[in-house]
């Protein structure tokens, strides 16, 4: 066996043998097959694809590449979620203290912010102690002792993937469904959660541009789901504007602990509550989406839901008295309103515009190395459907860079459609994939 | 401008402008540009094609990424040749002497052997004392007193094509008629030659398999050729067996010598008529094909032919006692015959079995550092349409390698195809492009 005749076959949309697909994921994670080789085998997958077997045995080589993490001493069926990346995504500090308030284990690892895209732990450290790092042993026992753990990737999971993922954002080779994918999945399958929720993001803030992209993307990753045994739904959502109002790492866990108390805004609140039924119904916990809606909601009514969330701030070493008096986080000192200059309704806000905006201002990683700040961001103040006049506050901004601001304002502006009313009502969830 | 955009435009099957091609072939020719993300583009291109526009401009840019070379002082219509490759090709040899002795400057710049196709040059250091190095005053001199000079590439010519080629050799990115093209031709256009034949090979010895993909590169070169102002012909020709009875280097020299007194195969003397009758029509020496293959076989009757080629080895150095003599070429000690175990007729005779044979025995390169037995290689005794009986002689070898005899043995029996009479008679000339 050799890389060329494996790049040979791809490139005649031939199918590659599992011991072909093991073969090149090995070379090139242990450096015996060169960047160049496998930049070419990348590009001719993404131009002629990989079929679902080839899917099931990339991501198979890739979970294997590396350490997967043991979570069998958590007890009952734990539960994870995965959202594609958006912006203003705040659902995992929301969702995660519902379903822990239900009693339903939420073992998560999380990740950093990228581009214009936000990360949980990031959001995690707006508060002050956090500790984001925890041992495996303190991430299996907090989670059995209130039901939730949020941590940073421990271990070397999924090298090959890492290094993959490396060159295929240097060589335009990121979107295929299979590559997204078997990369995602191998991440997700390392670690032995046995419920899995997907939250698919589809519009102008997402990778995926489109609702048949987004769909072809999440049934591959539902059924690779199967394939390894793993309860998976996928729940396709709408990017056509941002998630809530608040983007950015502070403003993004205020307007989680609002939500959490019931005063966050619709669009947040309700994708929380579909993807946490489906979750409950996932782990047993209810019968169906119905009764699971309204146990969600009676966890808000009570002050459970909060409760929990700051159970586990505290757990993980963080000050929960921010969650009390959430005056206390500190946002950026150099704040602007930005105004609008039509008349009219919003018909959708550019969700990449806004998030290169907030990223701009200080709450987004242009490299890996960036260092954030955590109190800038952008509030919204209009949402799509909402009418504005000439002069109406569309957005506040948060920073310390006030070499930004007539940027970022030009950005903000830029974003909003503004015009005639939409005919069709803003559709948040867009498609269901089980 | 940058390379990330222009790899994605590929992906996409967009069209890359001017200003797009000149980027990426600078870049990647001047390091900007890693292997990696060139080799991504590669691919892009192998699989979603370049229309005859981006393929001129990559071969401009690649002609112009190093030197040209500057022919004007030889006098008359200076005419060229390019073989694509196939085994036991000693076209040249014969070539360029029978246009020689009719007055057409034969400038030729050619190159080394590798793998199962040999090399002009290779060939030519069969005779003790040729210099293929010739200096460029040389060359023009010697064109100008014989109208023939042969030598190795001087300066340093379309550096481009050496990388990307050098590349596209590891990532299984050969095959595309756009990078195939463009790699023939800036080669051919940087040396200012006024009229080009190319001979398009196709067959088993070749690199295009078949007359549908051969004639889609001869299109594009000569339509190429004719964008440069070049007077270019292609011949598509049939490579189903090795042309001529001889491979090997000493033994292909022998064969031209042969050829050159009208003692030779009769294909080789048939392709170097068709080929030369085109050179003279392109060269405004000959109203037609027609007068010029008669003019063509006079010089062979009358042993003009022959005497310019030993003019020309005389004139480089090289030892002419070998023409007058053949039997001063060393030819490898071990001389094993080969016999065949079938009764039959030969159907056809896998040239890239029988030049991977040759190769093994010593004559062909596996890398670019392998040194050649010179006097090694394969005569064959059997042709397309020959009978055969069990026992006899099909072909003899010739190398210093005992080792190999075994293996090489097996490979011609095995590339011989023998039994029921072929239906249609072995085309040579398949097709003309103008």
């Amino acid at each position: 066996m050799n890389i060329y005749d494996i790049i040979e076959k791809k490139k005649h949309s031939e199918v590659l043998t599992k011991d072909e697909i093991n073969y090149f994921v090995e070379g090139y994670t242990n450096g015996t097959i060169p960047d160049y080789q496998m930049s070419a085998l990348l590009m001719a997958i993404c131009i002629q694809g990989l079929d679902i077997d080839e899917t099931y045995n990339l991501t198979n080589a890739m979970l294997y590449s590396g350490d997967t993490i043991d979570l069998s001493e958590i007890k009952g069926v734990k539960v994870d979620k995965h959202s594609t990346g958006g912006v203003g995504d705040t659902t995992s500090l929301v969702l995660g203290p519902l379903v822990a308030a239900c009693d339903l284990p939420f073992a998560k690892m999380s990740g950093r912010g990228l581009g214009h895209t936000g990360g949980t732990l990031d959001k995690l450290e707006s508060i002050p102690g956090m500790n984001i790092n925890l041992t495996m042993s303190d991430f299996i026992n907090n989670t059995n002792k209130i039901k939730m753990a949020i941590t940073g990737q421990t271990g070397d999971v999924t090298p090959a993937d890492k290094k993959i993922y490396a060159l295929r954002d240097t060589t335009a080779t990121v979107d295929n469904v299979s590559l997204i994918s078997s990369s995602i999945m191998s991440k997700k399958i390392a670690v032995d959660t046995d419920a899995l929720i997907l939250d698919v993001k589809v519009g102008s803030g997402a990778f995926m541009k489109n609702v048949e992209e987004a769909e072809k993307l999440s049934k591959m990753m539902v059924e690779l789901g199967h394939k390894f045994g793993r309860r998976t739904v996928a729940v396709i959502t709408n990017m056509d504007e941002p998630l809530g109002l608040a983007i950015g790492n502070s403003l993004e866990v205020i307007e989680a602990i609002d939500t959490l108390k019931g005063q966050g805004p619709k669009d947040l609140t309700e994708l929380c509550l579909v993807l946490g039924a489906k979750l409950l119904v996932l782990g047993n916990k209810c019968e169906n989406e119905e009764v699971a809606r309204e146990l969600l909601q009676e966890k808000i009514t009570s002050g459970e839901a909060l409760n929990k969330f700051k159970e586990f701030v505290r757990l993980q070493g963080g000050d929960a008295s921010y969650i009390d008096d959430v005056n206390k986080f500190k946002l950026s000192s150099i704040k602007k309103e930005v105004y609008s200059e039509k008349e009219g309704y919003v018909k959708s806000i550019n969700a990449l515009g806004i998030g290169e905006a907030s990223k701009d201002l200080g709450a987004g990683r242009e490299t890996k190395d960036s260092i954030l700040d955590l109190g800038s961001g952008i509030m919204l103040n209009k949402k799509i459907d909402d009418f504005v006049k000439k002069g109406d506050l569309l957005a506040t901004i948060y920073t310390e860079k006030s070499e930004e601001i007539e940027d970022v304002t030009k950005m903000i502006i830029d974003s909003y459609d503004i015009g005639e009313k939409n005919k069709e009502a803003y559709k948040l969830i867009i498609k269901e994939i089980y």
